[in-house]
């Protein structure tokens, strides 16, 4: 059977070649709309996105395909399970909704004008995450087409809400737990390094998002007439967020780094295999130099170490012309990337308490919690982490990494929580694709290298036990 | 002559109290120009205002009236000089131009939509300065339209850059000093705390205005997956904008206080009559606590210390829903009020090289200077001065205080400085009028006081010797 199977993923893989301008004009469809998520003015955009997707699934034939509503935007569902019940069930996770992007942030073509330039498609998306949800829509049409049938049942769940961090999911997936049963569940919407040294992510991040507003005077004041007796919000903001970082680089609130796990002398080898150097850092990202916890490698404070980050910061008169004014208000949006056993509810208590302790009293601060979303850890010795070793080593020619990521999906924690379930994060988009930045770019070659890595998977992950 | 002068004066003052209704009409159609002269998309509107005035002034035939070009917004000119050259010649100083203002700002009615309620105008520019120049275009057609000539010749000069520093100003004045020439000028573009407590202004601050940019990676950067090594431009921002204070509220910059001129405990005792207890500041504000240099009474921090102020800060994401960015940019605008002898030019250098000693090598910072305006002081027992404290006495009834302005006409020192002139500051606002804030208003009743006190003022004049 090993042979025949071998013999009908070829065949698919061929498929993906022969239509890979096929597959691209597909892709470039869903990237021309900007399914913002976060910005309501967007709502009707995100609804057309789903709706291609489900036109999409039903043209491949899949069934139970529907937009399935939520408090928010909706989840897009579609199923194939012909290979019957013998045969493991993979659910696919991806998301199809965008950060915002703007022609003036500095892109060089519209953000939602897909064009392909030096092998790359460069749109809000391409990476994060409609080039990645793609990927498996296109793995199962190619055995579909060729061989009429799949080694292993797949079902596709696609939300419109992970940018703004997934509120609807988890009840979603607990209301809908018999249709979504899977026996694991694969979620690409993450990164590696190079294209040529493959990585299966085992970690990432969670988060605790905030907005601190300070209130000062009822209304914006002359700065000539009233300045000098009025604590200026602006100073005021700046005080508190100076208080939130130590001279050393760490977070100052007290409690923040309890509940980190340590690393161990493994994990730090590890993570070492796909470090960075100062200059590898700082040509990536323009920086003029590196800054951080100098007690950790560059790599570990990217992907093992908790951060906090001004994401946003407002006050007074920011337009052309100068306005002598003592602003009404200041705010900043600060998130947290979470690791570990850090609870990202807590975080939000200690980060409010400590907060409300270095209040002056001389304005008005308020903190409120935007989201929250959990750390997750996996052990990579499973029979599903193995088997995505495989298939990167067929799809590639190459032994896959075991990497952390830095970033946050909250759903991935959720998912394994509930559904009791593994899930493995095979991310087809590489560190320097820009994704939530002007330029965003996907590589058409990765495309193609991932189509055809989640086609052998299927195919090994048909030969595990059920 | 005494007798005769007072009589004139009584038609003149007569005149303005009939033909109120008609003054106010022309004072709503000058505040129906949204002549905001920081920004470039309203050029238009600042040229349709300066036209508005050259057109009025003729009707009321005034002579060698003219919109002048200036570099920038124009000067708008017109003079009357029928009192023939035995008479003082007065210069009157006034802007056109007003800051920005939008309904969404927290404005009760549409900012250039002027209403009446409760006696008072609401309008942007009703109280600064749009209403206060018209006092004295008003003043002298009263005299113009009952005797047929005024007591003093008069030159206004109204200019439409005062928001954004009069950059052009001084050039012009030295470029048409012979048209200028005159032995006193007024300029009333300030406030009293009452209105039953008549103020002549003999001081007022400087300033030194900067932009402060701070330049981290060269894009916004996935906190996720960049976080944790890049300093945060808005952190570094926020460190750099910490260290301009002490924690007495005083400011940081070495050498910030030098050339301030310490206050007399005469100086002292006469700001002591305006002096505002807490709960009054903090009703007029609405700040929930003072705050300031402790050293010195609110008045003395409003108007007679120098002071530095956050008008504006920017950084990354600030729109609806949380997005994950460690930002490119962040930037703030920061003003000084100036006092004594404090050089603005100085006051700059001082806060560059303070910046960039503080300023942390993972970032660029640049500042850049956006203008600059000498402080202005003015001896109290001048002839000129003195002319003015009877004519509010007319006016009002009642004797003013000669008070320090917190605020900054950066043209008033040029004015004294390259004409060799008194200039004598008749401010017919009040403190809570609200000028550049939301719900600008200005008094019925002031105008009305203004306007007569104005009238009186020129006949005060006439009695000095040439």
């Amino acid at each position: 059977m090993g042979t025949m199977t071998t013999a009908t993923t070829d065949t698919a893989r061929r498929y993906s070649r022969e239509h890979a301008d096929k597959f691209k004009k597909e892709l470039f469809e869903m990237l021309r709309i900007p399914s913002l998520s976060g910005d309501p003015a967007h709502k009707g955009d995100v609804k057309r996105m789903a709706d291609w997707l489900a036109t999409h699934m039903r043209e491949l034939k899949l069934e139970k395909v529907a937009v399935m509503p939520t408090p928010g935007h909706p989840v897009v569902y579609g199923e194939w399970t012909g290979a019957g019940p013998d045969k493991p069930t993979v659910l696919v996770y991806g998301h199809y909704d965008v950060v915002p992007a703007a022609k003036e942030d500095g892109w060089d073509s519209p953000p939602f004008e897909p064009v392909v330039k030096d092998g790359n498609i460069y749109a809000r998306g391409a990476t994060d995450d409609k080039g990645q949800l793609f990927i498996h829509v296109k793995a199962l049409e190619s055995y579909l087409k060729t061989a009429g049938s799949a080694p292993v049942n797949v079902k596709f769940v696609l939300e419109g809400e992970e940018e703004v961090s997934s509120p609807n999911l988890a009840p979603f997936i607990k209301e809908h737990l018999d249709l979504l049963k899977a026996d694991v569940c694969i979620v690409s919407d993450s990164a590696m390094s190079h294209i040529d040294q493959p990585a299966v992510m085992h970690s990432l991040r969670g988060m605790t998002y905030i907005e601190i507003e300070v209130q000062g005077p009822k209304n914006d004041l002359h700065s000539g007439l009233w300045g000098g007796a009025a604590h200026n919000p602006a100073l005021a903001l700046v005080e508190i967020l100076g208080k939130l970082y130590k001279p050393d680089n760490t977070v100052a609130v007290p409690g923040f780094y309890d509940d980190v796990k340590p690393l161990t002398d493994e994990e730090r080898k590890m993570i070492a295999k796909t470090d960075l150097t100062e200059e590898a850092y700082k040509k990536a990202t323009g920086v003029p130099g590196v800054w951080g916890d100098k007690k950790f490698t560059i790599r570990e404070r990217l992907c093992a170490r908790p951060t906090l980050e001004i994401n946003g910061m407002w006050s007074g008169w920011t337009g052309p012309g100068p306005k002598t004014i003592v602003p009404t208000k200041a705010g900043a949006k600060v998130s947290c990337r979470l690791v570990g056993n850090q609870d990202p509810h807590k975080i939000f208590q200690l980060l409010d308490s400590y907060i409300a302790s270095i209040a002056p009293p001389t304005v008005k601060v308020n903190v409120k919690l935007i989201n929250v979303g959990k750390p997750a850890l996996f052990p990579f010795d499973s029979p599903e982490m193995q088997a995505a070793a495989r298939a990167y080593e067929k799809g590639w020619g190459k032994k896959p990494l075991f990497t952390r990521g830095g970033g946050s999906i909250p759903i991935v924690g959720d998912i394994a929580d509930i559904m009791g379930i593994p899930v493995v994060m095979m991310g087809y988009g590489l560190d320097d694709d820009g994704l939530h930045s002007p330029n965003e770019k996907y590589s058409l070659e990765m495309f193609q290298r991932g189509i055809e890595t989640a086609i052998v998977y299927l195919d090994e992950l048909a030969q595990l036990r059920r």
